[in-house]
């Protein structure tokens, strides 16, 4: 995607690739929706229901939110619809509500989707994209797994066809055990049976579809179908043994139409209390939506703009908010097909709508007997594919942060929940960032032989004189490890009575702020009493801009050199003739 | 303060300078007690005054306290004790529950006292003196500014003789004009008269002694006995004229003896109620106490130990919980006064406290009279001296970051109270920091001729080729700016036909985490997709060696360069025969 042109063609990305939208990208776009309507069909129900709110809601926030990201999202692949964390998330934040039925509950998941589409879109207008980034990635893997195990788990009493309820794994599967007495054989059947065949779709049918010589491209479309054929096998099923007089829950009547226009509640309250849940949803449906569809548009060599990106998730969201919807990102799993199957623009999303509200105006009175179990079945087998712990394996062996991180937001998802599991992720990574740089690496470094390079003496045998210390700070300067450089440095220059000159290598140094200024000039102030040097070398220069501003640089005893190599042959004749040590460590 | 020997003496210092305790250290600790004794009789009084408890509580915190950090402390000079920042602390943290009398108030601030007593030790014994480092400079100055503010007009009332209450400026000012035509004239002759005593003490007394030909040590001295001779002077006019009959409010009955033994209180709703708050005290008390005991220890080329400081200091803390005090940390007036005075060990501290333990016994019937206006006035002089709001300025030309996070602490100190402006301070220093570091400076650099030196293109004359780009990232590659890295890198490289070689210069990056690998990754792959090479150049030794334990080195297209000036004349052969230029800025 070339950049837009003008102002108005970068906020409404539709007025500047619409422009340029032929025939071609027409037949790719049509193709590309008829095979996402008929993946999101089923699963815009299932994530209805894992929400915890009607089948309907499902297709009304598949309609009017992918019109609106087609308008003002930049990725060309992205299938932005209910989710299932984002539906585990909605669900979390309404049950915490102490609400009466289940109008109440449509009515707080509609307003949970418009506040945190007005929040995604000020988040947007203010290029706020940034704070996504403080989900790191093992954070996210994590999050994404002890999701689907808790999504997995609230699962299974659909597909046992009992009363099983809360947020937390220990709790889900407690009341799990407690209610498997009541276990309705038939349910159990429909909804195993389910589960075992999409399994087989998604592992054994493309494999043998191929054996007996079909095309990839084919055989893959057929399995892709799976969801759709367990949908109408069961419906059938149900219908013509009246398997719901034996007990099996059924979808029942969905209204039959178009979306209905709705208004968000502005009760201050329900508003207050949903709004840090609107928050985190944003953040993680914006994290979700934008990593697919940076991947995807990497593809082809094409950029997405996550700010507008933001804008675009927003539109999204308060469409589904005044439609009878609930909160939607774009998804791994549907995005991933519509790329395959050759999605052009993002009118591949609006032909989504269209595929989907001709569902809920003709299709509706079908899935009156469709079960839920099977519902519950495709949701379990999709989230399944999800759980990968090789998170912890590999943060283990790489960075012990990493792996405090991901441990964490694991172990808290699946004990307090989704929402306390990311904050507690995200709280433990930045504190784990803030300590590791309030304690830096302190090298004291030596000329390489035959180079005008630096490194550690404890690593490398270079070349030293007994008076002039040189030390470089691997980490910016700031409030964090002022104090730490200050005490560092005191210990090491205690008792070195030959030491005649200090310099402090800042190559490493990418900001001094006032509170290590202060540091700066408390260190200098005390080598002069004790009569050696304070230099400064190979100074950034936004560092040096600003160390002019103060006043620093004239108390400064020594000098500031351009490169430390410049520093050492002036303050250090003789250090090229040196012998060539390497120290042991201490 | 040499390094002590043994694992007991660190943990107990006593053990360790008392050994070599002599009668020389023994003359200079009793003459530092005395006039400390003299500061603190008043200051302890007035202090209980400001944290809303009764007069005897000022005593109390100034004797067990003292002893205990004579025992653990490891600073010479610090005297602990109540100090003005940390009484208004407890003044607002008490005033915050819901509580029936003085009873429950002077119970809760032992109990405050303990709990952060507790804490600190925790801290120390978990080595987590670090957590103090997050209080930047800039936060605390214009912390300790708003306190000494509120402090202040907090006292107003006492002069004014009236009833006016609040834990932020605007409440008490208007509160204050409310309260105003009530004014008692007496009260407010003495209270002022006493104010504009003090502060001619301060600023005229010494020098009109030092006139007459007195040596400055003993003008230093008279001036030092200032509050004392107000208190004196006030306290016997409002006994002789019976002022009290005339409405001025005296101190009254203070009971006679040694202070009680305490239990703070174990009720589970208090105790939880005032963790947030205790917490709070715990880490202002350290960093006021810290910065002072360091300051005075480099003044005689001493050490302090930090986590030994916070033992210390809970230690005191606990003291004063379980002898009727509320909490106390070292104060900056005093501590210098103390030092000035020639204290030599903490033994000082402990000769201080049988200084008030006399006064507690002896003197406390003398001060039935004492106007708490007095008491107000020395309040007043001593926390106006703390209001400094040129760190605004200097914040402003220096670095914005620190002067938003500075605005914000004083703002809402001063329009929310103390708790909710220090931890404001704090989040916004570290939300900067964040913001900074998730978008680092990324600077294009070349070979400065004649020189293995590389700077950046956009301020130096450096020599270039156009199919080598090296990019020296100038933060370290985490979580927060992984993508950062990746989208630059992209922008830069996209249309570039010439480019064959990517060097990531690395000499300022200290950390690469699981999230930077990933994009690390990323941009190899896409880097080869474009057949494009990619190589790192100057990486550090911690880096290196977690770099290794990924497989991404197997995956590197490209290779790994000790210096960059190694990588350049291997990848640009012809490099050094090139024209310099200094390249515009975009």
């Amino acid at each position: 995607m070339e950049k837009p042109t003008t102002p108005l063609r970068r906020a409404v990305p539709i007025l500047d690739w619409g422009r340029t939208y032929d025939r071609e990208s027409l037949t790719s776009d049509m193709m590309a929706a008829v095979i996402v309507t008929i993946m999101l069909i089923p699963q815009s129900l299932a994530y209805a229901l894992l929400a915890g709110l009607p089948a309907e809601m499902g297709l009304y926030a598949s309609i009017l939110p992918l019109i609106a990201y087609a308008v003002f999202g930049t990725s060309r692949a992205l299938a932005v619809g209910p989710v299932a964390v984002i539906s585990l998330m909605t669900a979390a934040a309404i049950g915490n509500l102490d609400l009466a039925g289940p109008g109440e509950y449509a009515v707080a998941a509609l307003t949970l989707a418009f506040l945190s589409g007005a929040m995604l879109v000020v988040m947007g207008v203010l290029r706020m994209g940034f704070l996504a980034n403080l989900l790191s990635h093992p954070v996210i893997a994590g999050f994404i797994t002890a999701s689907g195990l808790i999504i997995a788990a609230s699962q299974v009493k659909h597909i046992l066809g009992v009363d099983a309820n809360g947020h937390n794994l220990l709790d889900l599967v407690l009341s799990l055990i407690e209610a498997a007495p009541e276990t309705n054989p038939v349910t159990l059947a429909i909804g195993a049976g389910s589960a075992a065949f999409l399994f087989w779709v998604r592992k054994g049918l493309k494999p043998a579809l191929r054996r007996i010589g079909l095309g990839p491209r084919l055989a893959d479309g057929i399995a892709k179908a799976g969801p759709v054929a367990a949908v109408a096998l069961t419906t059938g099923v149900t219908y013509l043994f009246d398997l719901a007089a034996d007990g099996v829950a059924i979808v029942g009547g969905i209204p039959q139409g178009l979306p209905p226009l709705t208004l968000p509640s502005f009760d201050p309250g329900l508003v207050v209390s949903l709004l840090g849940s609107a928050a985190l949803i944003s953040v993680i449906g914006f994290v979700e939506s934008v990593s697919v569809a940076q991947t995807l548009a990497a593809k082809k060599r094409q950029r997405i703009s996550p700010n507008q990106e933001l804008i675009g998730l927003g539109a999204s969201n308060i469409a589904s908010g005044v439609s009878g919807g609930f909160p939607v990102t774009g998804g791994f799993a549907r995005s991933v097909v519509n790329f395959d199957a050759g999605a052009a623009t993002p009118a591949a999303g609006a032909f989504t709508a269209v595929g989907i509200c001709l569902a809920a105006v003709a299709l509706t009175p079908l899935l009156y007997y469709l079960p839920t179990a099977t519902l519950a079945a495709t949701i379990v087998v999709a989230v399944l594919s999800l759980v990968d712990f090789s998170v912890l394996k590999r943060s283990w062996s790489y960075s012990k942060a990493d792996f405090a991180a991901v441990a964490v937001t694991i172990l808290l998802t699946l004990g307090l929940g989704v929402e306390i599991g990311v904050v507690a992720g995200v709280a433990v990574s930045v504190a784990l960032f803030l300590y590791k740089t309030s304690r830096p690496h302190i090298a004291e470094v030596g000329l390489v032989p035959n180079t005008q390079h630096f490194r550690n003496i404890r690593r490398h045998a270079v070349q030293t004189v007994p008076t002039v210390l040189t030390l470089r700070v691997d980490e910016s300067l700031y409030f964090a490890n002022a104090r730490y450089l200050e005490d560092y440095l005191y210990d090491r220059v205690a008792g070195d009575d030959r030491l005649r000159h200090v310099i402090l290598m800042c190559s490493a140094v990418n900001e001094v702020d006032g509170s290590a200024l202060e540091s700066l000039e408390e260190i200098n102030h005390r080598l002069e009493q004790i009569g050696v040097t304070f230099h400064l070398s190979e100074v950034k220069g936004p560092v040096m801009d600003r160390l002019k501003r103060a006043d620093f640089l004239d108390h400064l005893t020594g000098r500031i050199f351009l490169s430390q190599y410049d520093a050492a042959i002036t303050l250090a004749p003789g250090l090229e003739d040196r012998p060539a040590e390497l120290q042991e460590r201490a």
